[in-house]
């Protein structure tokens, strides 16, 4: 057996515990009894102990260089594989055993302050918590930064956006940052000139959103023979190989929330349930990153569903979902309520307009942070700048500020921006299938996205961790990440009556 | 640190990859959707590989020779762990990995041929693939024989109940088979003077069903923050620490099948979650053995839940669960029901009395299968002339006949003596508890298991491993496994109007 065949045994081992654990933590959030969370957090840290062994046993390095030194014989989804291989080994062999021991003490106790430190709204409760993280963050960075060669915040990044590099998402974000605010000026304008959305009158019984749900689903393409829908306190999606679980949350006197969540997660299910069959158990087959993640939800939930054109297809049926009649239930209605733009504290309740103007925010804080060039005590002063300047409003407390997410105290530093890029992405992926499938737009006004479906599979879900994010997107639209696209969506959406938007 | 010391983390972890384990096979059988198959028995097969390397690794052979060496500074439960550890051990090692790989092999094999085969009642379809897996199992009990020192069957036995012997079994079964054609016939006639049970008219919607079953699974004493009621095609009681899954399979049809079996599973359950608390992830804290086991689901169900007192209890509480009404309702009528007996061919359908036939022909029939007493080519004659000498039938074909179990077609050889073997512990100890509880009996005829469930849990869960089956039900009853309190317990329900019985 050649070195390259015993490293895709090995992993093929790594993506059978990765499974393990995916179905451990779909049931600790939707199945599990309070009383297992101390047995299963022991369960799930010696999976994750094994799988950490398996990596970077030191067979391991020897292995990839071996490999690495005969990849004449190899095809290209096996060389991109052995690259993908090479990666995981770096991120997981670049941090001291202590150092990982350590930051999992310090996320697990910082998120459980957090937990009281947010609802009671005070930030000196976490911060000595939150430092403990940081100091962690920047080390694990750091340790990173230099077996990746980056900076120790694009190491951070790394992890969930491979090849993501703050000199290309920089000039992104501050492009951004410059239009938002006076592009979000006239959106109000205009939206305080159309009639006010009237909201619909529930109750909406969880069954029949339920059914809804799984009805719009199918449609979508999601294969109810490879995964389900449930129930858990914070929707995800999830799961395992061919098992792909999404959850949701019901509030019986508002369906519109759950229901394009559940879209919104469906668009991440599609990608898991569309990766390249035949290696499925190997680093190559697994999704590019989180920002092509994320695009792949956005471009279900924000490109799609949100559009004129799809809730024309959409109203006459949750009407019949809900007994609803009357002019509320009118797709014109449907579109102004799942268009509303307002400009708010929270993250998670922002629209597509306000929302890449938290995450930027963040992602400047946590840069500086990790950069050394921020104070955990100067924080909460930049964080209100920060608003101010990006949305003009500023949190009354720091529960509506710096305290919301759970991303720093968990120690998931590095992600946010993964937001805004898949957002972009989404908007230059779903202007490339449009050009490419004419029928794209007509057929989402009937409720059908198999165009959409099929071109996203073929360009995207199907290339797996093939090509680096940025010639995934060159391949399949043409040219890199170009806000233009993104702003235009949004320009077109919310100033143009635009019958598609 | 100590070598036993050193080992209590070895198997700490081998407890985390169990408890994965169990729930991923929660998980299959209640919420997997189908395509998900095929991966999910790749992480299985790697969570398996992985326990039994970490098992077998050899640092723990002189870890275990070390601990042993110095067990002078140990207290009787680390003494009894260590002992238990040495015995999962010895199991693991003693079978080499290549035929621990075949017989894995043939048992999938051969349980793929019998789904098909049974349904068609083709004995000599299933003949070629089972005969592999007997192969397999004989060399298994050969090699596990070697190591513990007693017969290949009886190695077989141990692993599903520890040091189960047949010098112990067939006195037992023998004075079983003896009593029981005669007794059955004393029975019938007695039945048959008795008014016929009226059957109860349905539907049971599947929601009063569940609610009921949860209701009388709390006041039995199962602990719902550690534990879930589910659905799947075969019940059974799985999960893991502190995290107990039990299902069940609803017919609106008839309820008393599924409530009785939600009975019968709590009673597993509440062994489970009275194992010791401080030893939870240790041998030592492990449930004694599947004998034990099945006495503690048999205490429940037949001991108790079958008795007239209870079922005075259980009466009007089912009769206002599904709005019921007339004479069919009354405790007399549920008592009929669920003490009925009637000789039949299928041992799931086997009532209690009839039921240790059924164990007893597959006890004596693989017993000389596995010592080469008995081919496969005779197994359907010895089947029918077992039938006939036991239960006075002989099932028409093979379908009802050797075919219907799905024990041997997977390789569970050794398993089935446990049945019977708990059924006379139950009584054996329901018997020691009533006279050590004076108010046992009173309580259970108001729904009360309080008493019951108390003694079993200072006597049987809260003991683990610490004593062998033997000692444990001297221990709890003062006397070894004696037959003459099973076969009192069938007479007094069976034959005398008692009105506890």
């Amino acid at each position: 057996m050649t070195a390259y065949h015993e490293l895709e045994r090995r992993f093929a081992r790594l993506a059978a515990l990765g499974d393990a654990i995916g179905i451990l933590g779909w049931d600790c959030q939707t199945m599990m009894p309070d009383g297992a969370a101390e047995a299963r957090a022991a369960a799930t840290a010696t999976l994750a102990g094994l799988s950490h062994d398996l990596l970077t046993a030191p067979v391991v390095a020897d292995l990839l260089d071996e490999a690495e030194a005969g990849t004449a014989g190899l095809e290209p989804w096996q060389r991109a594989n052995l690259h993908e291989m090479r990666r995981d080994w770096s991120h997981a062999t670049a941090v001291p055993a202590d150092l990982v021991e350590a930051s999992s003490r310090a996320s697990s106790a910082a998120e459980m302050v957090w937990r009281t430190a947010r609802a009671a709204s005070d930030f000196a409760a976490l911060k000595p918590a939150l430092a403990e993280v940081l100091a962690c963050q920047r080390e694990i960075g750091q340790a990173k930064a230099a077996a990746l060669g980056c900076s120790p915040y694009e190491a951070l990044l790394d992890q969930y956006e491979p090849g993501a590099r703050t000199a290309a998402i920089d000039p992104l974000f501050d492009d951004l940052a410059d239009f938002l605010p006076g592009f979000l000026g006239r959106v109000l304008e205009r939206q305080a000139m159309l009639p006010a959305p009237e909201p619909l009158a529930g109750p909406f019984p969880v069954e029949a959103q339920r059914a809804l749900g799984e009805r719009l689903m199918r449609r979508i393409g999601f294969d109810f023979n490879r995964g389900r829908l449930d129930v858990s306190l914070h929707p995800f999606c999830g799961g395992a190989t061919n098992d792909v679980r999404l959850t949701t949350r019901y509030d019986e006197g508002d369906f519109t929330r759950a229901l394009m969540g559940v879209l919104h997660e469906t668009g991440h299910a599609l990608y898991e349930q569309g990766r390249p069959a035949a290696w499925l158990a190997q680093p190559v087959g697994a999704a590019r990153g989180m920002a092509v993640h994320e695009s792949q939800s956005l471009i279900v939930e924000m490109q799609a569903a949100r559009s004129r054109a799809f809730l024309d297809y959409l109203a006459p049926v949750v009407r019949a979902a809900f007994g609803g009649s009357g002019p509320a239930w009118e797709a014109g209605n449907l579109h102004r309520l799942y268009t509303r733009v307002e400009p708010g504290f929270i993250r998670v309740d922002a629209d597509e307009v306000t929302y890449p103007a938290h995450v930027i925010l963040r992602y400047r804080l946590e840069k500086a942070m990790i950069a050394g060039d921020l104070t955990l005590e100067d924080l909460p002063g930049a964080w209100a700048e920060g608003m101010r300047a990006l949305l003009g409003i500023v949190p009354p407390d720091d529960r509506r500020g710096c305290l919301q997410d759970i991303h720093w105290p968990s120690g998931g530093w590095g992600y946010f921006p993964t937001y805004t890029l898949g957002a972009a992405i989404a908007a230059q992926l779903f202007d490339a299938a449009s050009r490419a499938e004419p029928d794209l737009r007509p057929r989402l006004a009937q409720g059908d996205f198999a165009p959409l479906a099929g071109w996203l599979r073929t360009n995207i879900h199907g290339k797996g961790s093939l090509l680096s994010t940025s010639d995934l997107l060159r391949e399949a639209t043409g040219r890199p990440l170009d806000p233009a696209l993104y702003r235009r969506h949004l320009e077109r959406r919310y100033l143009e009556r635009d019958a598609h938007a």
